[in-house]
């Protein structure tokens, strides 16, 4: 599906080393599956779910710490409440659209039921941005099974962008958006740690697009690419911030709203019609769901968090630019057609400003 | 289902008056529904779903102002997001068990699509508490069309209590628990108004509960009525606050976490495995979805509240008592018995202490 | 100044056993100081300062996690949002009147500056409560060499009730009120830990005082003990948790919340003019400000902290009822006079509910 | 004080027009005063105090709503458990440095007391950055007569920016800092509105300036123009909102975080040591504070706060840059100097990129 990554372009984001994926893969553990469907009968499907294991096989016996920010809440994330109440995961976490929210919950759940992960009961987290130009929405396409198969498919390495997963149908400024991801290696006096980011963007209009700080949105007007329906200017975000660091709870709070700092510098305001509601989690504690006993912990120091910070800022900005650079043009429900961001012109205007 | 409310035997909780029906109906416009699944084969169901429509018929096209708090997030509460930053509901509320709030989610959207109710897309507010102890849980009992039937069934007036919709298998200071509720008349300095409460009530030992002070579960010990097994000591209660009442968002929450006080009163402290989420919404403003106007509203003054604050801690008091008092003993999930609270020694007891 | 605390009266409040000073102080390291201001020239003072050190002569160099939970924030505690974001506390904690925050804010760091304690800069947390009615707020009583004062003499062991410090002037249901404490041992799976509380008490009408569930209040109702002018229906409770356990922030943070248990059983709504702030601290963990690796913690896994949950509710209750049983029948501005609960006749009416 | 504005210099922040004095005074009624303090004997300062009232003349009786978000809670803003509790402020704002906020508080409650404005009592809120590398910040050099005459300065109109008021010592991006300002004039279905702006700013790094996009701070290296201590890369920043729209004060919220925005933009990213506090107040509803009815409110619809958005964002941006442009080179504390942004390099840079 993938076109191209912001990078192989020669844009480079920041100033930190991505991983050797650059991805949230490079993560030690976590683990992307996406499943997609695009079909056009018996009515026209342009969506699906990417789920995120944030540590491969083992996360409903060895829970990740985790919280989340939400820069502006129009939009769904379930097991909020757990999250801020307990501060960690004991569930993978499932992105698709609006609609769909429901299904993907209920599905995480038979699943655990079903290969007997984990305990009585499960609040999973479940978050969405809206297709529904692109994707027959109310068609609510996408049933238990399709779940399944994004968990089966869940693996590391490479994570494929763009028109993928609960990425297929979205819309990013006005472009083509969807699934977009990258990653950090933060030097820190604590250590040596990796942030990864994805993104499901479907957020913001085009004037507002900024690559690298050059006004490429502007530059690009109307004329050279034509806009998709006005409807499309309001959209969501759904960012993921995985780290191998020991943070504890709080600190993880801190990293997901640093993920406002990355979405700001590409063109984000947080339009009302958006639901940019951001999740952090650090694998480097281990939280074993019954512990008898008192629990071991490490914990970066607070005024060792700067490099993080930056790391997830400079993460988040490539990952939104990874899944323009990544989606291919798409026609779908009613006919309408968004429209790729022309990876040519994205050279020449930024070589411009240089 | 109803074997008697805490009234009707002679115990006053507070010093407010309630409505006609002494129920979150009381409020104008409150509609409750329930739907109650209980069937043996082919797998025992004791679960159902509980509706509150805000505004009957119109809480589509004219949203009420709500908001939320958070004694113990152990629980699920959807649509949080949103309700944190708008501060408004535009569609019904439910309630049900932990493992149905997906399949409930996407029903209600699936039902406002098919009858043109709204626009593009929703983010629902569906709550729950676990059942699991008398319900199979993991047979996934509801379907949507038990959502639909809730809706349908909706209506004001009487509220049915105890063994109810999604009350149906719950447990409380392991007596039998389930759907409560209650009003009462507050008299501000604003007018008169009504604050209506209706609770799922699923929390406590039996040890802890009080009933208007006095310690009943103490004195009602464990040779008097079995206990049920020690895994029904944690729980939840979700708990939904009314009020004609003309509040701004920031004045729910306020409302919202008063439920705390009457909580306390019966004995609940907030146990680790508890979803304790409270909500509040007013429909004394009118919020048009598509308004193209400033929108006019009134605002009850803060200082005036305090009438409010403590119908609410009443209510939610008086609505946790009469679901126990409501709730019938039951057979359910592995042969398992959770007995009701019983009334006689009931009204032995609290009579004792007076 | 203490008359008898509630426990001496033969009045047991839960069944958790108190520490061997039922005090705040039973935390390992835990000290508190007062300073009292109590003259009538050149004008009417009734007022001072309080401080609990949470770790005695350490806690500049050895932090302490920590967190608060607004009940009803119409009151100050300072350093709040520090709190929020690091979770920790590095200065004492002062507790004052509403008009003399600043000068207590500015003393601590005064004092922390000459002294060369921390570092370059401070976030102290003070908070308050209103004495205006008895004491002459606008006189602006207490300077820095009070604070001073208050710091010096902290220390562990038994702490001084009713009207000392912070609670000198305050008012508690109608009653005279100020200063109490209490302790719990809470045996967890975890191990036994204490859980102190401090409280300066000034918050609730008469009619809602409970003791141990008997309707204290209605009982002794207006014409037995002359009730203070209506202004003092309003007021505010400041708690302060502390534990020895190694909790982490987010786990503070549940059991601040957990005061507002102990203040609903004793008859606390959150009256709109009431300031119910709570910060919890817990002293098993070890932050060194400038830690330069990882840093080592420990953590009671949350479904451990049932106990503690129970006795911050207990420890909060019988505080506020020490403050009550210990404060005395005091005389202040303008002539207005505040008279102590009788406790001959608390003990009657219990008795007669028993 | 001013050297120049960013806009004099060529450089157009946005797409929005500015309102008449691209200031915070530019929404009617809001009124601007700072005190400079600036000496070296017998101790050096640099330091001082900036007041915001609200509503000139009216604040005490005719409150505003208000709302803040902490971006980065390590710093101090006192008076926001009350703001979240009743979203309004009743009092001028102020702004000074770490170690004088609490005489600020005290002095803001004096002036209040002594000339009969508002009620009995007061809960300011007081925000503060460090500025120990240019003051000698533990030589507290304010004195409450201070407050009161910025107090009394406090106008509409022209605000002085760069090294005035709580700005005098403060460094931006290892520039000179201190307070700087700018307005949007905001058109919204609901109309024409004004959102104006002021910073007090003191955060970043050199290498992160970015100047609309332009990576300022990376071509002027540390070569050009030495770089202060390396103590100065932390920092704080405080933002102040207003706006004459009748907004609530979840909406004031949704301004106050959208600071984010153009904090990012110029390249903030929440630092550890940072306290990035951000205050929104809207002067278009009129809350009296003893009102004995309801209050009659007007709302701008959340879907019309798109412009607004873009304004906080456009503003916050510009008025970053304006304390970094008007801000001169000071010598100070321990003879350490701060040298000023180059206005003609930072013309260059900018051209070079365009």
């Amino acid at each position: 599906m993938t076109r191209a990554r912001i990078r192989d372009l020669g844009i480079t984001i920041g100033h930190l080393p991505p991983g050797p994926y650059n991805a949230i893969t490079d993560v030690p553990g976590v683990w992307v599956g996406h499943h997609t469907l695009i079909y056009d009968e018996p009515n026209v499907a342009r969506t699906g779910v990417t789920v995120i294991i944030p540590r491969e096989g083992a996360i409903w016996t060895d829970n990740v710490f985790a919280a989340f920010h939400s820069f502006n809440g129009n939009g769904e994330m379930t097991g909020s409440h757990s999250l801020s109440e307990f501060g960690f995961l004991a569930e993978p976490i499932a992105i698709t659209n609006t609609h769909q929210v429901g299904i993907v919950r209920d599905a995480l759940i038979a699943y655990m039921v079903e290969n007997n992960l984990g305990g009585d009961w499960f609040l999973p987290t479940v978050a969405e941005t809206y297709d529904g130009y692109l994707n027959d929405i109310n068609a609510f396409h996408l049933d238990k099974t399709h779940v399944y198969q994004a968990l089966e498919a869940a693996t590391g390495g490479p994570v494929a962008e763009g028109n993928v997963g609960g990425g297929t149908g979205m819309i990013c400024h006005q472009f083509k958006g969807g699934i977009g991801t990258a990653s950090r290696l933060v030097d820190s006096e604590s250590g040596r740690y990796t942030v990864g980011v994805l993104v499901q963007a479907n957020y913001g209009t085009r004037p507002q697009l900024r690559v690298d700080g050059v006004p490429v949105g502007r530059e690009l007007g109307d004329d050279h690419t034509p806009l998709p329906g006005k409807e499309t200017r309001d959209g969501s975000i759904i960012v993921v911030i995985a780290t191998d660091a020991p943070l504890i709870p709080i600190q993880c709070k801190r990293l997901a709203q640093r993920a406002t700092v990355g979405l700001a510098r590409v063109g984000g305001v947080g339009h009302n019609g958006s639901g940019d509601i951001f999740l952090a989690f650090a694998t480097g504690n281990h939280l074993p769901p019954g512990a008898t006993t008192l629990i071991e912990l490490k914990m970066v120091p607070h005024h060792h968090l700067n490099p993080f910070f930056e790391g997830v800022a400079e993460a988040v900005e490539e990952a939104i630019l990874n899944a323009l650079t990544a989606a291919e043009t798409m026609t779908g429900y009613e006919g309408r057609t968004v429209y790729a961001l022309p990876l040519d012109d994205l050279q020449r205007v930024v070589a411009k400003y240089r």
